[in-house]
């Protein structure tokens, strides 16, 4: 496979528009999103595993389990209609109801995709306007796809995107993805938006159990604040239109195809994790030598989410103290005496701990190898063969500014 | 029982000190404290729960199992003597016999706290010149009990102590206690060190059980930034000089300490909490109609560890979204649409979400009462009849300030 330029409409047979609708008024940016198949294509999803579902979470839910095809998703950004009870329900279906006539399709065929503040209303006169505005420019071209991406954004910096060239039975295929996400992320099934297309013809239960298999080790590995969201969603797409011969088996062609739908879902995770709110670092944190691929990802996740180890990387601190507490309250039980701790960046690497205690590594060297925007924490825990890698981003000043002063 | 102006020497029989060591070279306050009985006391005691403990802890654990009685305690700041191999055991091993012979005591009658930078080796020489000027400078005044409790803050922003005066058996009796914690705190056992004195006669194993108790509704349920350090401690002593007669039995007099002891308890976490690293507010979340003590326990801590939600109450924002939010995360199964939720304070209260959803509250009032420095969220979920409290504090610039520019 090869990675592209591109995004969800660089598989054949996908469109996509942005629409700027007034949900946030004080925001000029477009605030409304669409995604189209030319023809009905196989959805997979995965959802949020809050307690406190939204509605249109809890309406995709229902749209995959039992429909298993679809053909666009409507996304606005600004209200997330969460606690918004059977009129936040009813607005979602009515969405989809807009949808489904401004693009001539059954209802039952257009997923709701809804992120920002919980609590409020939507404006269904502006979603009206938007939904129609949105049908009225999809187009299939590179651009659309970029502004899609951007349309789903909250407070977010740039857009997230990626795009894969593969080949399935001598039929070249493609994949794109977009998502958003940087605040109320932690590793929790989802934890953003994210679409991804394919014109590979694959069957929908092979596409869903690859698409569970590919957020383990990307989305739900990424954490920028602890808080899994309302709203998470994850929808895959696969309208079949590359002609390959239907996967509808766990043979090589489907083995291929696992592999990019994870690289593309890794792809994006990094980018929401690097792009968490306020952060200047995207942090990467490996464990090593785990005796399961359990207390590997645990591990990691406990160090990556850890608020005092994401302080001192945003303060250039090589406190590995921190690094080890994280491990030892995570649950996972192992022996701080084996462990081995080292980071590195573009400016180096340095062992920091060794069978549990501190190096006289030196401190200066230490400080620069933690300046750099990518910084990676590799951790040995000499207990068995099992690693895992997690995700996540430094802690700074912004991320309180951003989430004290903006209801989000 | 009154509570009364006093710490941890106003039980009879229990004398303190404050020394500068010169563990931290940039301090000028002093950074070791020592507790002292005249007689030796029973003694029990919680640790943290984390996998990496420090060496003091493992051989604090060690005294309270296998000696049940002590007489002293030495407490370094600085240095947590965690992370530390062989070593960091022996130099607490080593502080116990120094103290023991300035204090003519067997060593195995003193206990130790370290509190500090994880990783760091402590410097024996200035120990054993700290434990001499202790030993030389105990005494049973207010004043020295102040000392002590100053000397073994680190990033806390003032002493925490706290005394009450109680009747048991017809004999007058005292309970004080000090403690420290800023940062590294969450609940999950002791989460910080803490030291309580008493003159009440009481048996090991009640005093142990009555601790264990204890600490449930108060130390363990605070949270500054969700990280449980490697060296929480809590330790109680029961010297019985104040000769009422040996509660050996789960009778009325021990009912009567252990409200005295919850109640001290519950005093030095609230200050904790008040007191956590940049914070401006205590905020305190009780969650009532829970179906179980342990789901309302988990709901109420889950809200009050949340990020979002203590950026929110920085912000003075009514966010009820965050905390609906926190409480879907919580791995309790609750119904959304039942829950209300109100904030109140010494401005006010108002009702921000009624059966799952926002009620139409007035912003500009609902920002008025998130203005003063103590702020309560009480959260009904219509489940049933279990009740339970957690306290936190509101997260600000400085928490990350302290945290990203001071290895602590």
């Amino acid at each position: 496979m090869n990675k592209i330029d591109g995004g969800v409409t660089t598989p054949k047979g996908y469109k996509a528009a942005g629409a700027r609708a007034g949900i946030k008024p004080d925001r000029i940016t477009n605030d409304m999103a669409m995604l189209y198949s030319e023809i009905p294509a196989a959805v997979a999803g995965t959802f949020t595993k809050n307690v406190v579902k939204a509605a249109p979470v809890v309406y995709d839910m229902g749209i995959v389990e039992n429909e298993k095809i679809a053909q666009a998703v409507v996304v606005n950004t600004g209200i997330a209609n969460a606690c918004t009870g059977d009129e936040g329900y009813k607005n979602t279906k009515k969405t989809a109801k807009l949808a489904g006539e401004a693009l001539d399709i059954d209802e039952d065929l257009v997923l709701i995709g809804s992120t920002g503040v919980i609590g409020y209303k939507l404006p269904m006169d502006k979603i009206e306007e938007g939904v129609k505005a949105l049908a009225q420019s999809l187009s299939d071209s590179r651009e659309a796809g970029e502004i899609a991406a951007n349309a789903i954004l909250t407070t977010d910096t740039h857009k997230k995107e990626t795009a894969y060239e593969f080949s399935v039975g001598g039929k070249t295929c493609y994949m794109g993805g977009m998502c958003k996400g940087s605040g109320m992320i932690h590793p929790n099934m989802g934890t953003m938006l994210g679409y991804i297309t394919t014109d590979c013809a694959i069957g929908q239960s092979l596409l869903q159990k690859a698409l569970r298999i590919a957020i383990e080790d990307s989305f739900n590995m990424i954490s920028v604040d602890g808080d899994t969201s309302t709203n998470d969603t994850v929808l895959a797409f696969a309208n079949g239109m590359a002609e390959n011969a239907l996967i509808t088996e766990e043979n090589e062609d489907y083995n291929v195809f696992l592999e990019v739908l994870k690289a593309v879902c890794l792809d994006l995770a990094k980018e929401i994790a690097a792009d968490g709110e306020g952060a200047t670092r995207l942090f990467t944190v490996t464990v090593n030598g785990a005796d399961t691929d359990e207390n590997a990802r645990t591990l990691a996740k406990s160090v990556v989410t850890s608020n005092l180890v994401k302080c001192a990387i945003y303060g250039q601190d090589a406190n590995v103290g921190r690094v080890l507490c994280a491990m030892g309250y995570s649950g996972v039980e192992f022996d701080p005496c084996d462990v081995d701790i080292t980071v590195e960046s573009a400016n180096g690497s340095v062992k920091l701990a060794e069978n549990g205690m501190y190096t006289d590594f030196d401190e200066e060297e230490a400080t620069n190898i933690l300046a750099p925007d990518q910084i990676t924490c590799i951790i040995d825990v000499k207990a068995g063969d099992a690693s895992a890698t997690a995700y996540g981003c430094d802690f700074t000043y912004d991320y309180v500014k951003i989430n004290a002063d903006y209801r989000s």
